[in-house]
């Protein structure tokens, strides 16, 4: 099974699914994390823009070959919204998901829960930890509940 | 043609776009903008919840009728983020709009700009006012440049 | 809007939601609801048929091209689980629409809700009465809440 | 091959397909058949629900991430109806597989065939002994008949 | 309801569907059914051909724009199988239509019952008489069965 | 019928094929053909760049909402190569409706066969003057040959 | 690469073009070639039909198992249509391979040319020997060229 | 990953992007770059035809099944303009890249870009030189960037 971890990038909650899963036969990916790598490849590659506005496009552009294979190929998609920043990219993502009709595995705080309400509704499962996250992969797998 | 307006619903500028758009054979459509109604819906006709999550869940899941539809029938979606909230729904109706192969025309502020570099660069334009998007579909339409 | 009003062909739910649903401009299409016909249309045009499997095939491939049509062309479809019979065709309705990706309004008793599971997580609405699948498409249409 | 093996789990057929099909190359997927496990996984996982209606969501939505997996990833759908319960979901996974272009199987018992007329009319084939659907497997890809 | 009409031109199989369906609002579509245009439309607009063989190609590519757009915005599709020729083009026809998923009703006589069985079993009616073609069309639209 | 008319915007191409389809119920569209408001549009609108490359992104990117819905909303294209330019968006726009199985026609004069044989061979027609055109669309939809 | 070998069962053409093709790395699908294997499998397994339409219907639908999945996986699809009988399954064949986008090679002697020029459009490339459709597989994969 | 390398054969870009991409596990696919064998090999293998039109006409439609099988299965597609020809067949892969939905890279030098602005509206990344090609293929695969 592949399984794509969209969003957030400041925690370890990549690291935290991927060490719970082992075991399991999943080939994770995932969005470039490095922020500054991901924030500058279009011009460290093609060459610097004077605008911020197309600096941010080739970077951007350049990213979405990754990110849009990494949603197409995957079986299932785990996006995960965080404490901090805008990350419409994230919710970004779930929409393409939900469009793709990709099975959808949502995390985020309970606070969060009324404005990502719209995310959720469109996602299989809501979970507040990792750990709930490679629960569920496990159970999807094997049929295995934990404990 | 069929537009979609997606996105913030505190402010006049669908009105600014429908306004500005008279005469061009345009038909809008839109989210339920009453907030309050579209915070309940879910409940008001299909009964109460104790859980807040289930609350929005019903509502959410009521809206999307509307919002699916809303953008699955759209020729052009065009979707606002606006000053507050977090608006994830907005990105994630962008990411949908993405994947479905929709003409994406994308209104924000200046500011906005770094942290919507995904959704800018998966759209065909990218405005500041309701009236350049209103001189996009124009010219879209009838190939005329505004002045 | 097109509604497919697919299910339960013994009581009068599709009259309650039709009568309801006055003024909204909505087209609804249905299976054909005379229970000898649907069961007998295929011999009756075709020939007759000494196995009864054959006779049911018949009928139930003819039908096919109109209850095919209906859910393909509906913008949004409801599916009604009634109290007699097994109905497995409306449960068959109910799949073929969650896979075409259209939006899902289920109609049934609460009691039938456990075994209904599956089908209820795949709508985006699960009614009581055909007065709240009214509600919902009102609502859907104009934004109005009842009341 | 992949072969998704739908519908009833109170039974043997499972076993007996497996078994009778050993040697011929295909991979068997199924949903979870440990009906507790499937009933209970979203609250195992995700936490109680006060509401039996959001108890029953949350597990058949986590459930459908495996039976949408199988059936969409599969070469052929084989779907069983038994003598117990609504079976409702079986005939779920038979209108998704149908709307997929799936080629779809059904095993049921000479008395069901007329409520599942419309399940066999989209089927290549409806077996009443599980012997029978390994007969099929095996024919389509040796071209093999028994005896 | 659109319904494109392929197959043998020879009789006068389409006037009698026309004429039987009146009053019933079906738009009929068609293949170019005069046989000497049919066959050298290519050249006769684009110019001449010493080999045969590409008089026919420059012939059937412009014929299958008429043919590609009746059969892919038909509703239903119905096709003939007569006495003469090899009609490997109805055949071809039947085919796009099965893979479209596209209703398909087959009409030809019960001697050619066998060499059609693969088209038969990808049909929703197998008809003997335009009459029952008819019968047929009037049954989807009304529910009314003849007599 | 929709015929797209996609490519070369120097010559009287277009008003020759719109004159000589007068009265058969065509609608044509077209890129914008106004070369100057072509180019320049996005900055028009959206305001102006210092790099000529983004001034052409804006204006290419705008324009492709207008070209993609003339695209993919068509029944028939027909892409005009002259001799001018190097006109690689024709070829383009021939690859898109190639791959979304659009009944296409090229237009160009004999000197450019062997450079457009890749085009050619994904098209139903290859015509050498406006003149072609109308004859085809006119056989297409009324089975009627010149002379 | 997957290659489909569709159509006539009664001469060595299949043989000729997997021995000839060796070393290239295809594997070759193909319908059941043994006649009476394929008329019968319906009734050898699920049980014999009094009515030969219902006894060819069972046999032509689990059939179409088999032919669909070689047709659906399939990179290339190679139809040959022979001396004898009326080949309308070949011919079906072809247009479901014309209408999901696969790459058509059609293999016929040059006297059926005019009935198999519908069929003809549709291909890549028409061969009248085996030998031909090799040497086609072999520079498809390898560029090179016989002799 | 699989990449596409469309357009020009006369240089070694190829050979550039294939050199600097060893260790990436990508696999490159190609259409044949033998000018002579591809302007030939419909008639090389088919037989001589007296029409240079139809001569082209066959090597461009079997050439059509490597390049539309290059890519349809491609992850991502490379197409590069260079400095001769009307290189018409790359712009026509670019746009079916386009519609088809994959991540798109075009290679050429600045001088083209105007001409080419459409073209490159439609892609993820412009580059100028086949190591800017690789460095982009390297961080999509590794989020490495160089130096």
């Amino acid at each position: 099974m592949k399984v794509y971890l969209s969003g957030e990038i400041h925690t370890d909650w990549r690291e935290r699914i991927e060490t719970g899963a082992e075991g399991l036969g999943i080939t994770f990916t995932a969005p470039v994390t490095d922020h500054a790598a991901s924030d500058d490849c279009g011009v460290a590659i093609m060459g610097p823009e004077d605008d911020k506005f197309w600096h941010d496009r080739k970077g951007a552009s350049l990213n979405a070959i990754r990110t849009g294979l990494g949603l197409r190929q995957a079986d299932v998609v785990v996006v995960r919204f965080g404490e901090k920043y805008k990350q419409w990219n994230a919710a970004f993502d779930a929409g393409m998901a939900a469009a793709l009709g990709k099975p959808l595995i949502v995390l985020h705080d309970p606070e969060h829960a009324h404005p990502l309400k719209e995310v959720d509704a469109a996602a299989n499962a809501v979970c507040e930890t990792p750990e709930q996250v490679v629960d569920c992969l496990r159970y999807v797998l094997t049929g295995k509940l934990p404990g």
